[in-house]
């Protein structure tokens, strides 16, 4: 398949899942490396690290979330596409962070070392930095939605799910609770910041790209995003516990060895299998009444749960 | 004076400098205080870093530069404020990040301790990170400009200002140049983004909360605060070089010791004062066709090079 046929809707519908993800992660390899800035331009080394940190890796959960979400909207690819580099910029600004020494201190990632690894501390500390600054200014500067307003809620959107009430707050709040047993509800209260809030930002973004949806079109998207955002936390725990480094390409088990409480931990892994499976049907029950257009957001809650990697 | 009174202009018109940055700072204490997000929210720990480091503290330069380029264009305290608040909250999120052991490794700040010392490395670079989506939150749910176009321009701005190409950038160049003595168009270079950038970005912002200005006004008013943003880095490294460490309130003469190449060391201390004394003149030649309406753009060039903290 070419890529510009991915941006033809009677085409893309057509495809099995796998190869429409192949597609989506094909066109945002290529839209990444070009809104990123170029290695040749000055601080060079700056920019070479922004590159290492989000080009080449990692499945593109959230571009996938956010494609997905506009297809249920009728979103224009070229749309989607700047829309899901700006989550993915977050998302890799916050993987740099989250590496350092002074958070998880970890050298692997998606198979190669981590930036700190690979450059230095303060070139992983000013990446990051500066991946978040350009993530805002990719949401300002193309045009994303017929009304700037509602492109300004789109902003808006992605602060709140980057900030002290979204991800980075979840991120505070797994810091200290290593070595602590959380109950259940303090777990979802965590991971709902952590990792929820930024595949809900994807969702949303996507969505605000196309057509307005209803009221309750709208609740039932997010009700949808937040059983797949929980969900793909207590994969992810369920994962670490059980796979091997060379299959997860990170440090696998390292969330048990710091003593940071997991759903394994906390509920077994049998049941957290369990939960995850209640999610991905409640998901699929948020989406039953959008039929069709919400196909691509059935099979990414499918994925997402029965994934193996 | 009441805090209320500023907000008339007729009467912010006649108050002497001294009392006008005064009553700005004041305003901007409160409007700080209100738009940071409450200690008492989950997580407590990061909302507290997160005030710490932007409350009490700092001459507030950038807030005074977006509110002097506010009265040029005739713009609302009400939408200044918050716009001011956005910049200040991206220096702050700058100068935790900057001083943690990976980077400057500096321990005293405005004359307290540094935040990674007060709370711990990873919840100052949380504080920070968190700091820095709060800025685009705010310029993206309050409204700044009668049109919500020109509102994601004031998005863009902000972004370009903090990004690889301006302040985190120049940060970068700095980091690199440390050991070396650099060519003064280098230093300049570093400088335009390490500090010029934001500066010029406060004041954008500042004006763009008010009627838009024609293009050669907008011209000048770049003019203008290229000059000061470049000013206020050499006095800064005449001070750095000069003053003591209890006038500073920081650390005193740490980048000399560091190796760090200023304006002092490329240039003398003389000559530096020389220069700042040149760009000031240069930003009152930009501003004198505005006449009354860039007094305090005029007054603010002065503070900057005539300051002595």
């Amino acid at each position: 398949m070419k890529m510009n046929d991915f941006a033809q809707p009677a085409l893309a519908e057509t495809l099995p899942f796998a190869a429409w993800m192949g597609a989506v992660q094909a066109r945002m390899d290529q839209a990444l490396a070009r809104l990123l800035p170029s290695p040749g331009v000055a601080p060079a080394r700056l920019h070479e690290a922004m590159r290492y940190a989000t080009l080449e890796g990692g499945k593109r959960v959230r571009p996938l979330a956010c494609f997905a979400a506009g297809e249920l909207a009728g979103a224009a690819a070229e749309r989607l596409e700047v829309a899901a580099a700006a989550v993915e910029m977050i998302h890799a600004y916050s993987l740099v962070h989250d590496d350092m020494p002074c958070m998880d201190d970890d050298v692997l990632r998606r198979g190669k070392p981590t930036v700190h690894v690979e450059y230095d501390v303060a070139t992983a500390l000013l990446a990051g930095d500066a991946l978040q600054s350009l993530a805002f200014q990719l949401l300002a500067e193309h045009r994303l939605a017929d009304d700037p307003a509602a492109q300004l809620e789109m902003v808006k959107a992605l602060a709140v799910a980057s900030g002290s009430r979204g991800m980075a707050g979840g991120q505070q709040i797994d810091l200290e609770s290593t070595g602590k047993a959380l109950p259940l509800p303090e777990l979802e209260f965590m991971h709902i910041r952590k990792t929820g809030a930024l595949i809900r930002a994807a969702v949303l973004l996507g969505a605000a790209c196309g057509a307005a949806l209803a009221t309750d079109e709208r609740a039932r998207l997010d009700r949808y995003v937040q059983c797949v955002g929980l969900a793909f936390q207590v994969v992810d725990d369920v994962l670490d516990a059980e796979a091997s480094t060379a299959t997860l390409g990170k440090t696998a088990g390292k969330d048990s060895k710091r003593g940071k409480p997991t759903y394994v931990s906390a509920m077994g892994a049998s049941r957290a299998r369990q939960f995850a499976e209640e999610l991905r049907r409640e998901a699929h029950a948020a989406l039953a009444p959008f039929g069709a257009r919400a196909r691509r957001l059935g099979e990414l809650a499918d994925f997402i749960v029965l994934r193996k990697f």
